[in-house]
């Protein structure tokens, strides 16, 4: 190209990032064991792609502030031609979750599909949202889920397949808890307050979400997103919803005593696991008079008993009911996965963890494209989030990859030669590399070193007419060097380095790598 | 919902697909083979984001009829705001393949990296095409690069790398060849007739795409495409490069002896392996006053000798003056995996399987971020196509999996007891499963069946009250049934099921799973 070319800047849009191997090999490591426990689960993988019709997907991210945002979405050229203006079904979108994606495939998978339908899938997911820290526009999600049991068992299975799967990554009993609540007692109580009806379902959402932020906001700042609404500290101000001092009062009234019951159930103490219990049945006595209260606490009894039957104390599975989760499609018992353990946060304060994941009944979503509602529940991981959490404890320290055996390049017109080398190594099934740059002898060192070699292999044209090589033991040839008075006794010496006949090269990489 | 409700098609996009268990578990088993040969030729993986700002990936499709066409795109709501209209690189697109990424990438990280530095990587890309038969819009590539290298020996190693994972996936010596060609000797006889110059460079490209069409329809239908075009049997008429006579001859008359020496190859004798050979030297003869065809030979004879000195025969990897590659960004060596072996295609009709990927030498790709050119090379196996490949080859008949073990639910009001014994057997590593229908047994036993369930575990109140389970052997009860006269038989000896006391479970499962 001419020198006076015009450069584009190598960079990435905002809230997108590139993984290295030590990421890519850290993510696989966990998926691996995540899968291993969904498979004990009894749940098989299905995937499905990365764009769907946007009225396909829906819109039910928490997000309503924006209808048209927040998922990616562009025209299909493939649409029937010959009509204009586009129609609402020729948009496309990228996923904004994997939920959505199932609903479609189940419904137009239907017949063929056992009942129930007890999956998984892991993928990307995108959101065309505001990046910040930690806040990325393309991320990854670890989805299970069960169509066609409207059981709270299947809800329960969740709770404690999600347990097992935090053990199986490490995660010590105490480090984490699987919170539960059910949408049915928040829409009860919501009601109560005088937000039922279709009329209502932008302020009931609205509620939602300023309960979802009790944890990072505190009862205080849900008092304020509840009223008239909210500046943080940069200034910035939510709107809230605007409820009247009565609906507030009983809000806040509930979200304190939920918090006292369960600042009891950490102070721990005897009768402890049938605490959350107790949480059920004071409000049961509070709120007996809304059906779907009742209901929904009948639910979540149901499911405290087939966890507790299953042997998972409070200590791993308990009753929330500060928990909302903020996706709109949730018709039942919802479930957030949280890590208890303070890590660093951006400006060195230590805090909580947090959330890792989540889910919930979702019993409308396959019914969107078939003639009756299809019940159906699910839990989602994070995966960037929870690989975060595990490098925070240690847990994906995978041994450092040994790089692999540096073939150097004394004389350029030999390349066959050495490449020979290289394929006879390989064929041994040794990771092996001919040196591939223009440098010398010191800089092609220094690569194999960059790289990781446990070795290297010199051949000058001295040694190929005698048929042996030179072969240096990198890792040994470190140690040795700290033994080496100067560069004249370490020129001498050639700590780590020794000489072998061709056809022996094999046997002693394979005696260094043993070593 | 309502009953009258408006019901969305549950449908995909053209184009795209849904992956079920069988299909996701091939592809990886077949990348995990892929990856342990790049991992032995010491290449690490390195990911980047579906996402990438449209003017980072070029335009570089071979389809530059529709230049604005070919890709998904869409405009950043993140870009900064206040200015009208959008800006060019206001523009994201979905990546249509893994190497202009790649180029993003290593220009971004330049400094840190090792050179050369030897990379791979799989993922979904994207092409806004007319879909059509085992044409996707969504299809996933398997690539490997070595960059900062420009010796021809990267080259020869992508090679060898490719044949080794053919071999690596089951596909025998024989079935397939990986072709050389080198661009400069292309871009050399363009030159040669009249095409050279910036203002050809849309005639070059529709040469080349000519040229590449050669395997699928012959030369007869290349020569129509060089002059004025050509229709094919659906009558679509594809406009020609519209070249003079004389350079079609010449064109054609290249391509003829290329095909004629290729012929007398695959026809073997002794001397073969140096046949390939033998095709540089006659073109070197009859080009030798090209620069652009004497430096491209020179660098296929480099190549040449690098595989074979590496013990690759002509068996494996090939020179074929034919071998053009459609995308624009080559500039150097290009090569081509293709499976010999026949398949019958859509209308039953034996066809050669033809390319599984390819790749070549692209030294102006990381430059378009950089004040200098970077040399670079590689590779990209098209997965979805190979996976078609070894299914057809029964290569990746991975054993049918298993199933796990039903709990049925004899009586509802006991699901927390049931879901006890599920635990059990899950925390004894033994994939386990509750029912969560609503349906009786006799639907149990069916899904279980579905289910591929080695064994149904049973409970009714006669046996909880003695303490025992019923244990349903799913294989063996079917092997004796076949033995049985009739249902009342059946009914009596219920072939397959016995009864086992409660804490026997897992040692009773156990013994069926070994059997």
């Amino acid at each position: 190209m001419p020198a006076d070319r015009t450069l584009i800047k190598p960079r990435l849009p905002r809230g997108l990032a590139d993984r290295d191997a030590g990421a890519i090999r850290a993510t696989e490591a966990m998926v691996a064991r995540i899968r291993a426990v969904y498979e004990r689960y009894g749940f098989e993988p299905v995937e499905t792609p990365l764009i769907e019709y946007t009225e396909a997907l829906g819109k039910f991210l928490p997000d309503q502030d924006r209808p048209n945002e927040g998922v990616f979405s562009f025209l299909d050229d493939e649409g029937e031609a010959g009509h204009a203006p586009a129609r609402q079904e020729d948009w496309l979108s990228l996923r904004y979750d994997l939920t959505a994606p199932l609903a479609r495939y189940v419904a137009e998978n239907y017949e063929r599909l056992p009942k129930p339908y007890r999956s998984y899938r892991q993928g990307w997911v995108f959101r065309n949202e505001k990046p910040g820290p930690g806040r990325f526009r393309q991320f990854m999600q670890f989805d299970a889920d069960t169509v066609g049991a409207a059981s709270p068992a299947a809800d329960a299975e969740m709770c404690m397949m999600m347990a097992d799967t935090l053990e199986a990554l490490g995660i010590a009993r105490g480090q984490y808890v699987i919170k539960v609540n059910n949408r049915k007692v928040l829409d009860g109580l919501l009601e109560a307050i005088g937000l039922g009806g279709a009329g209502n379902a932008g302020r009931r959402l609205a509620v939602l979400r300023a309960i979802d932020k009790l944890d990072r906001l505190g009862l205080a700042g849900v008092e304020q997103l509840l009223g008239k609404g909210r500046e943080d500290e940069s200034g910035d101000f939510t709107r809230g919803a605007e409820l009247d001092p009565d609906g507030i009062a009983k809000l806040v009234g509930f979200l304190r005593s939920a918090a006292e019951a369960a600042a009891g159930i950490a102070a721990g103490g005897s009768g402890q696991d049938r605490a959350d219990r107790q949480i059920i049945d004071e409000m049961r006595a509070a709120f007996g008079n809304s059906p779907a209260i009742v209901e929904g606490l009948a639910e979540l009894e149901d499911i405290w008993e087939i966890v507790r039957g299953g042997g998972y104390g409070i200590d791993r599975i308990k009753i929330d009911p500060s928990v909302v989760r903020g996706l709109e499609y949730y018709t039942g018992p919802v479930f957030e996965a949280e890590l208890l353990f303070q890590i660093p946060n951006e400006k060195g304060q230590p805090v909580v963890f947090g959330s890792v994941g989540g889910g919930g009944r979702y019993d409308g979503l396959v019914g969107r494209f078939m003639k009756d509602d299809v019940p159906a529940t699910g839990f989602s991981i994070g995966v960037s989030r929870l690989q975060a959490a595990l490098t925070a404890l240690g847990k994906l320290d995978a041994a450092v990859a040994s790089g692999p055996v540096v073939v150097t390049v004394m004389d350029r017109l030999r390349l066959a030669d050495y490449q020979r080398m290289v394929t006879t190594l390989r064929n041994a099934g040794i990771a092996a590399e001919l040196y591939l740059g223009s440098s010398g002898m010191r800089a092609q060192l220094k690569y194999a070193d960059r790289r990781n070699a446990p070795a290297v292999v010199i051949q000058g044209e001295d040694e190929r007419g005698r048929g042996v090589v030179q072969v240096k033991d990198l890792a040994l040839g470190k140690q040795l060097a700290a033994g080496v008075a100067g560069h004249e006794q370490w020129k001498e010496e050639r700590p780590g380095q020794f000489e072998i006949a061709e056809d022996g090269l094999v046997a002693a990489i394979r005696k260094i790598l043993d070593a």
